[in-house]
């Protein structure tokens, strides 16, 4: 089977995913039946488009580059006139794929929303990345994708290397969830741990993670909590059907944390962690986040550094606990090639 | 979508089923769209065909009582006869499945095996929460089902509650599995948390699995390792396409396990755990069962009483661990109705 994929974005996540394609496209058609073919990228400036696919070389050229500008097929143009950058299908069937891997304003969602709407009308299925389209309307991107018959996926957007929306969908399919708690955000998490284990200061552990690359550029969505909000709104949403907008959140964030709190807790044999939880109560999902101080003996209190976690309470299953390595390009870049291969099982006759 | 069952076996797993099928019936249809039509329960003296579906009340009744010879409609008859026991479809084509919740033989597979086949040639998909045919022969009965397009699942017979195959199938698709280790068995890990908690001999800790019903009629597979094994077997086989029989895997049970040892690991700081690994060496899959040492930093050091746990290294996502809460019956049921919802998911066009 051969995918179309109309990659969006070509920072460090998006060259990633251009390096794990290349580096997987042997074990993709062997183990999977499935040929890629990249047939344009796309940046805020313009992009290529090369319908009969790039050759693997010239990928990794360019990813490791990264500068699409200079490469004498660039075309200025806006990105979102789609028609120009997401190539008709030549004759045949094949499945097309965006793959956003942008950023987008939380409030709005643009100007990824109206792109991946657009992508819907245009019959391409969707792997995004990027949160905020679903943060700001997931319930009409989800009917956008139902009435065009395509496929959105994002596993991806809610934690990445943690497998939070296929497991909810697909290990637990038939159970009815309870509640999601998780610790999603690995800066905050990082922070909290060099604090609690070295005793550095708030602000020390912050700049730590700044100068280990580890922060994005814009730390305080991560402190404050938005992050991991954002992850958790988009879950309850997803597989709790709670219906909720980032402004239902109660969000608390760790930046008035001190080392002082830290010991207290450690003497009381607790370990502070950001979590983020959604509860099902009367009817309706309750989502919070703020900072929790967990009695030792738990698994969230032993997620350190840049991992993360998260758990599930069903009807059928009890308690179900992950707890993955840290998030990292590699792993990004691999949730939006889990999200291909599951895209192309589910095209399959 | 209407979908037909018929069940094999109608012990504590079989009728647990039933509960949850009725239990979740509104859900499934509210959901899942999908209307499931119990059409047949047969046991190792024959069965009950009815193929316009039992009632819910009489599921009710009749899961209670368990006694399902006694009901008028039972009809004694070898099991083997697939034919009598699946009902051909009345003009339609709802699609049928068999649910095994019988025990066979783990040497021979048999009468599972075969039953199995048979429900593949006749087109009918298989859920399988009977370990035994996996065991003795994955590759040919995959084979089968591939032969006959009908679809296999079996999250049921890999430690239910905990979701595996489906992790390494969906959540960590694309990504190639280099090693799973797992804490799979209920009753040898609250034999050792016992141990080391209460102090109690390995003889009395074993007695109170028995006591309290976790341990199944033959604890001799469980604390031999043999349960263990078969798990991790079907799943190095399904995930790792390790093509292995249960007689190349190493294994060693915990009955040899004393108090002492148990006081000696705590005081190096390590608490003891049945452990099953697959890993890939050298081109080929190592697959050992036995008793390992695991500091008390470790996740699986915090696995306690009968909550099982599963860690899986893959080249994309680096280390995911997973722990569920305890196996019990309804997560035993669940998982079947699990490989339903998902089994419908994949029928549907």
């Amino acid at each position: 089977m051969q995918i179309g994929i109309c990659l969006y974005g070509f920072g460090n996540v998006g060259r990633e995913f251009v390096r794990v394609l290349v580096a997987k496209s042997g074990y993709l058609k062997s183990r999977h039946q499935i040929e890629v073919i990249l047939q344009s990228i796309v940046t805020s400036k313009g992009g290529i488009v090369r319908p009969e696919g790039f050759g693997a070389g010239e990928l990794l050229r360019l990813a490791a580059e990264g500068r699409l500008r200079e490469h004498p097929e660039f075309c200025e143009h806006s990105p979102e006139q789609l028609e120009r950058w997401v190539p008709r299908n030549a004759g045949g069937d094949m499945p097309r794929v965006i793959v956003d891997a942008t950023w987008s304003d939380l409030a709005t969602g643009e100007p990824g929303l109206s792109r991946l709407r657009r992508a819907c009308e245009l019959g391409c299925h969707i792997i995004t990345l990027n949160k905020a389209p679903l943060v700001a309307d997931f319930d009409g991107l989800v009917a956008a994708a139902r009435e065009n018959s395509v496929q959105l996926k994002f596993s991806g957007a809610t934690a990445a290397g943690l497998p939070t929306i296929d497991t909810i969908r697909v290990s637990l399919a038939g159970a009815e969830v309870t509640s999601i708690e998780g610790i999603m955000n690995s800066t905050t998490n990082y922070i909290l741990t060099a604090m609690s284990d070295e005793g550095l200061s708030y602000e020390d552990a912050l700049n730590r993670t700044v100068a280990m690359g580890l922060a994005e550029s814009e730390t305080n969505r991560d402190v404050a909590g938005i992050d991991t909000a954002c992850k958790v709104l988009i879950l309850a949403n997803a597989a709790m059907n709670a219906g909720k907008k980032l402004s239902d959140v109660k969000i608390n964030g760790i930046a008035d944390i001190t080392r002082r709190d830290i010991a207290r807790w450690a003497m009381e044999g607790r370990s502070v962690k950001l979590v983020g939880k959604a509860v099902r109560q009367n009817g309706d999902v309750v989502i919070e986040v703020g900072p929790a101080a967990i009695p030792h003996r738990d698994f969230f209190a032993q997620v350190r550094e840049d991992a993360k976690a998260v758990k599930f309470t069903t009807d059928l299953f009890g308690e179900l606990t992950m707890v993955g390595g840290s998030g990292g390009l590699t792993a990004a870049a691999g949730s939006a090639l889990r999200d291909l291969v599951n895209l192309a099982g589910a095209l399959r006759p």
